[in-house]
């Protein structure tokens, strides 16, 4: 990039009002919700409202060697839609529109729509689109696709990429390409759709999607208890896995509960060690029998309370807790947030693993986690004024990931590597695997000008 | 390759009995099922016993810059495992290893597996691969994930890769990389597996595979009718999966119910234009529920014979119908076998102008579907002694794949794109795909020496 390199070319191909130039506008778009301290302030942001919009600005930043943050709403984890000092952010949040196919059960989207408004549209086609982050009401449909983002419901229903059937992606050099379609099956070519979703803005910005949508969930029973210790929870949890898949199962430590407790006031049991809420949704009098099982592995780990209902909404309130979870223990001080995930059989393990860290370090780690998929969400509370205590939670957050991966598990399992966990990627893929992507990411992005940073 | 290259060297790298010369066996590895006229005599086949064997040959295969064949059991329908003039196959119809993690709900198996095979050893665990191509008991797992396989159960199971979480796959210059693991969720890095899986060997060879498994399939009930015409078929297609995705949905021409009548004589109705095998797995109540769906969308299309059974036996008996359908009108002539895909609401246009094109080409085209997720076989039958009719036969075979795409479909919805339809995979998929898709296999494969020929 030229020294004297100015905006006004960008300005001038795109439409009015789409460059943001002012320093106070473009200071929000510096950090996503990772909060990396690293995070720089981008030189300009495009606020695209077309695929047409896009490919004039990676046209621009490919013809000065400007590098590119594909950014949709801001609440990546894992700081890989954060601020790079001369690059531009190209942000999707104003490319919303959406159409629905009933009858192909697709939905054709921009990637700025936000998942909870996928998830409102297609309902009112009686129709549905499962992944469920816990950050569903204010996380973008592109920046799902960007991370394979999962949630509650995947240990049953699966992860974004099984509900992503084709896409609309803006390459390095500007060109869009169709990738897939609105087909069940196909079987024509690499299979380019599943490699550019979770490929983190890295190869390509997504500009469109069409998902795979499904008939309406069947309403869910839920059932809630409380334990002892988190050893009997996860013990439980693969007392269920060993012989059903529930339609959710998911695990909240002490602090977890008593931060969201403290919001709720929803009569949490503080003084458990544990919870874990698990859904079926299976039809009929199936349901029962899972909720039995899920019971039976409940009182059999020593549940100290287990209650289930059948109405929905009663069983919804424990599922906006487990939700809230993160937002409620970031009140606690700042967060390093972890993404570590396990065969499943490892959860004891991992959990029990952490635990040890956090006394090592002398730090607080309160783990919330998808139990029935293995995937934890370890959250590294510490005070950043504090330094001592900062440099131990710095220690501890890398030590959880090679924790994970020498149980043979991930150092993320849905929020991406972004820029925070780029350095431990080699260490769980190797070096043969690093050099298989760096040639892929060479092959279709040269100058590396998608998103410097964040995963190589 | 130099002229005076002989296999000594490849010879003393591997295992004795591995490396096979002998003319006569090599000529049973110069077809695939597709039976290409121009598939050639390999110049030796390697019969490896383990991922050490692949890498040994790949590796000389390398340093000698010449062409490698993998295969599998050699099932393929589009002509991607045949041989090649100069080339050495590499058949894992050897490695047949499988180990099963109840718990993890994972195989970890070797490629030269059979399908059958792993469904027959999952199930001694109580467990469930679903795929299911017609060819279940005679394709192997490595081809499977090498096509990207379907079957009879994808329109509610979803297709093979939908079940690979992880690989081990031998690279062009001969390294072993592992893919993915035993995890549910993984979105640490590119998708490296999603990527290999439906890559016909064009990027590597896989060695091995952690599939995903699941709870037994619920006892299926089964719905058969006859239609006076294939438009009443594909009509009550639509009408069926406008409202449920049953667990199968079937579809057979007259020829085909004749074809297969001839051989099983089961009393199928000879006079029917079209037949419809469908089955609800649901469980309990639900399963009544949809069975009545199909039995009013089938009635309302006027079907002629509409018999469901609860009887899983007497249900599989019709699967069976349908497996046989395409080595029955096998016997009526060669084939010319197609897999042409169109999302659903197109189906019957799809149906219908095929038909369409059999009498503009004056040729017999008999269509069999996987039609509950708009996945046809036109089966092109023609007497290959007269190469007018045979002509008139490679004519059609290209108009049904112009159909297919100009409808928006694919050309190949399970099969591969192989050697035989290559040359319509720029126009489905538009020459920018096909640049990004020549980028990776360049940066993967620089040499080009994996499949040549299939799919670039």
């Amino acid at each position: 990039m030229a020294d004297t390199l100015t905006l006004d070319g960008l300005i001038a191909v795109l439409p009015a009002d789409t460059v943001v130039t002012d320093p106070d506008i473009i200071a929000g778009y510096r950090q996503d919700r990772a909060l990396d301290p690293e995070a720089g302030l981008p030189m300009a942001v495009v606020r695209a409202r077309s695929t047409a919009d896009v490919v004039a600005a990676v046209r621009w930043c490919a013809a000065n060697r400007v590098p590119i943050i594909p950014r949709g709403a801001g609440t990546g984890l894992s700081g890989g839609s954060g601020g790079v000092v001369g690059a531009i952010t190209i942000s999707t949040e104003r490319m919303r529109e959406i159409e629905i196919d009933p009858v192909m059960r697709v939905a054709v989207v921009q990637p700025g729509l936000l998942n909870a408004e996928v998830k409102s549209a297609v309902k009112q086609h009686g129709l549905w689109y499962p992944p469920d982050p816990s950050s569903f009401e204010i996380c973008s449909i592109g920046g799902n696709a960007a991370t394979n983002a999962g949630g509650l419901c995947c240990v049953k229903y699966g992860v974004t990429t099984d509900y992503v059937l084709g896409m609309q992606v803006v390459l390095a050099d500007g060109r869009a390409i169709r990738l897939g379609g609105p087909r069940l099956k196909d079987s024509a070519g690499l299979s380019l759709t599943k490699l550019f979703v979770g490929s983190e803005g890295t190869l390509g910005i997504i500009t469109e999607l069409t998902l795979r949508l499904l008939p309406p969930q069947p309403p869910a029973s839920t059932v809630v208890a409380s334990f002892a210790s988190v050893h009997h929870a996860t013990e439980a949890v693969l007392a269920i896995t060993d012989q059903i898949r529930p339609a959710m199962l998911e695990f909240m430590d002490a602090v977890a509960i008593n931060a969201v407790e403290d919001h709720l006031k929803m009569g949490l049991d503080r003084t458990a060690g544990a919870m874990l809420v698990a859904q079926s949704d299976a039809p009929g009098a199936a349901a029962a029998d899972e909720i039995a099982i899920i019971t039976a592995a409940f009182e059999a780990n020593e549940a100290s309370e287990v209650f289930s209902t059948d109405d929905v909404a009663e069983g919804e309130a424990f599922t906006v807790a487990r939700r809230m979870a993160i937002p409620a223990v970031e009140k606690l001080g700042s967060l390093l947030l972890e993404d570590v995930g396990v065969p499943l059989p490892s959860l004891p393990a991992l959990v029990d693993g952490i635990a040890a860290i956090a006394q090592r370090r002398d730090v607080m780690i309160s783990v919330i986690a998808h139990a029935g998929d293995g995937n934890t969400h370890p959250l590294i509370v510490f005070d950043p004024t504090d330094t001592e205590q900062a440099a131990r939670a710095d220690l501890a957050f890398g030590e959880v990931m090679d924790l994970a991966i020498g149980l043979g598990g991930t150092i993320t399992g849905e929020h991406g590597v972004g820029r925070l966990k780029k350095a431990w990627l080699p260490d769980q893929v190797g070096e043969d695997v690093m050099d298989v992507s760096r040639r892929i990411k060479d092959a279709l992005d040269p100058d590396h000008l998608l998103n410097p940073g964040t995963m190589f």
